[in-house]
């Protein structure tokens, strides 16, 4: 026992640093960010002429991942280009990974974020469904609220405003062999935006699309990856043409998805109460937080809180369903098909307006400010939460 | 009528130039090529230490697209990274279009490129699916001649080496709306290569996988988009620890393409003749350049040509058809299945050894030197064409 070593003696003995091993890759470490400010900040441009996307603030967040050093120190910089080789992964494979967050300008006047949990769970899932590189999310966050906290001057403090945030993982491996990326870099970037509809509050109108397919069974339509976008470009040109604002996403007789939000219905039941019906997470829906936030509420009302605008008399169910465009259409002739809208993290709530298919259109009944009850209830719950005018399980979080 | 000019009239008048218009958007013009050579050049690697992708040639061209201007002058310059706005579309949503060709060493040391117009065509084709801009694929093809002529001391000499290209196309649309780019920069970069498989001429093992799906009905399978490639690589991840090489990508039953390729098997018919079977381009199969020029030589044998190492007495029939996996083991099982292979134009042809299906393996004859007497002869002849030793239908095309 004193002479002989066993193996696994020899691994304990490693375990322990008796013998010098290669150091690990470093983690995702918040703390040793480096922040060099612009020498020139950019005007903020009036809230009233953001349009969504297109003006990015001072500053980013960047940081590096190789497989022998792990993740660099991370850096926020001036908002400037990135250097990518022309054999990346992520130009030549689209091992592309984003998230779409907010932070709202709090009536403290502290920035908050909304589940900001959710993104960075989400964005792990995702990241791993294209093989990059996992990261600490709770570092990548603080990240963030670093981020925003010296970009805060950009957050609009007009209602329905806000600081759109945009944490984005590429791979960057810059070799051409079909195989997954071993290094990436991780950015966030943030651009101030106005309501996601600049032409006020009018139904967006669908246009049901079955010959180009947005999600399948065993594909990534339940992942947020940059891939998922591309294809769908040339049918919403489609749609457009055709006087559509955006595609409703089937599959067969399902429908998915709408443009790039989730999609709700409010139906009326044989009993006067309301299901409120949204296509069930079956891999071909993204998971998407306002939809996830949408239902609790809904199952919320009106045990745990009154929506505003709606009756606690009002029962709503949330329902989790296959829907198809038939029984849409269905519901609609039948009158009880009230309202259909989306959601997302740019949209918020949207109404839907009418849905063309098969050279018809299912007419959703209109309503003033174009938002139903329903649809209406949940964007005001919803905004007040975020903007933190209602606490509601802390879903809104200051920024530290 | 003197007096009073109808619309019509404007518009007649507008046409043929009577009012000052803005200048037409520049068409892709090889002849504004400005070249920049390396002021050092890189120590070219022996042809033996080649690895798929690794090492780029000392040259790039590059040229950008912008809606007002069109294509800018192209450029000819060393190779070097690109500088990318960090919310551009290629890196968000994946707007991003590659090709593979080949350059080989002609006897007569001319470099010869392989039915580049097919390429050509398929990478406009595949450039619209995602809503990029159009170029005139003739001027594309001049670049990577004179590119091509630039670093031909690149091309490596040996039988079964040649100088690889990758022609690519991203969208460079920096702003996060969710829409069509409208910016794009069309690049091409070379890098040498050895045959496919370093380990020499032993089969390929793949692993029939139904959980994850390649392509869809509707989907992008039938267009060679960077997207298609990002999923793919954690199923791979999953194949190579269970000991397979590739995934056979399945659609329900049915075969797609296996790992980056298109798929082939030979099977003996009840007269004795062999079927050749690929599936039909249904849209979920990419229509490979070595996939087209497959089943265009099996259909010439042995009418138009003999191809080599078969008896002009062996009947071939190229067959388009749907290909289920339960047939495959339906005809290992009768003796029937002769010989499964790939092709594509990083690994010309090469042969399956097994294929791994519920727990089971599909196991197919084992031939000398691996590649079975149909795809060996397909392997021969379409190398010989490319490297200029076989004369077929001008597919072998000297630079100019």
């Amino acid at each position: 026992m004193a002479i002989t070593q066993t193996f696994n003696d020899v691994n304990d003995d490693a375990r322990n640093g008796a013998y010098s091993t290669p150091a690990q890759p470093a983690e995702l470490d918040a703390s040793k960010v480096t922040i060099t400010v612009a020498r020139e900040f950019k005007p903020v441009p009036p809230a009233s002429e953001l349009v969504f996307g297109q003006v990015m603030t001072d500053h980013m967040m960047v940081v590096h991942y190789d497989p022998v050093n792990g993740w660099s120190a991370p850096e926020i910089k001036p908002y400037g280009p990135l250097s990518i080789d022309p054999a990346s992964s992520c130009l030549q494979y689209a091992t592309n990974v984003f998230e779409g967050m907010k932070a709202y300008a709090g009536p403290d006047g502290r920035p908050r974020l909304f589940r900001p949990d959710m993104n960075m769970k989400r964005m792990q899932i995702s990241a791993a469904r294209v093989a990059l590189p996992p990261f600490d999310t709770a570092e990548l966050l603080k990240l963030i609220h670093k981020l925003v906290a010296l970009d805060a001057r950009w957050i609009p403090t007009v209602k329905g405003h806000s600081l759109y945030i945009r944490p984005t993982i590429i791979g960057t491996r810059d070799s051409l062999g079909v195989a997954a990326s071993d290094r990436a870099t991780l950015y966030v970037i943030l651009c101030p935006t106005g309501p996601f509809f600049r032409t006020g509050a009018r139904p967006v109108n669908l246009l049901a699309v079955h010959d180009h397919v947005r999600a399948w069974p065993g594909g990534t339509g339940g992942y947020k990856l940059a891939l998922n976008y591309a294809p769908t470009f040339k049918p919403q040109q489609h749609a457009a043409k055709l006087g559509y604002d955006q595609c409703l996403w089937l599959l067969g007789e399902k429908i998915t998805e709408a443009g790039a939000m989730n999609f709700f219905v409010v139906v009326r039941r044989d009993d006067g109460d309301l299901d409120v019906i949204t296509p069930p997470l079956d891999g071909t829906i993204l998971p998407g937080i306002t939809r996830a936030s949408t239902l609790d509420l809904i199952r919320a009302h009106p045990s745990r809180t009154t929506l505003p605008g709606l009756s606690p008399e009002t029962l709503l169910h949330a329902v989790e369903r296959e829907l198809t465009i038939s029984q849409l259409a269905a519901w609609a002739e039948e009158g009880r098909l009230l309202e259909a809208f989306t959601v997302g993290t740019a949209v918020v709530v949207a109404a839907v307006g009418r849905i063309g298919h098969d050279g018809k259109d299912i007419v959703l009944p209109a309503h003033e400010g174009a938002l139903g009850a329903v649809a209406r209830a949940l964007y005001e719950r919803i905004t007040d939460i975020q903007e933190g005018r209602f606490e509601w399980e802390n879903w809104s979080v200051p920024c530290a």
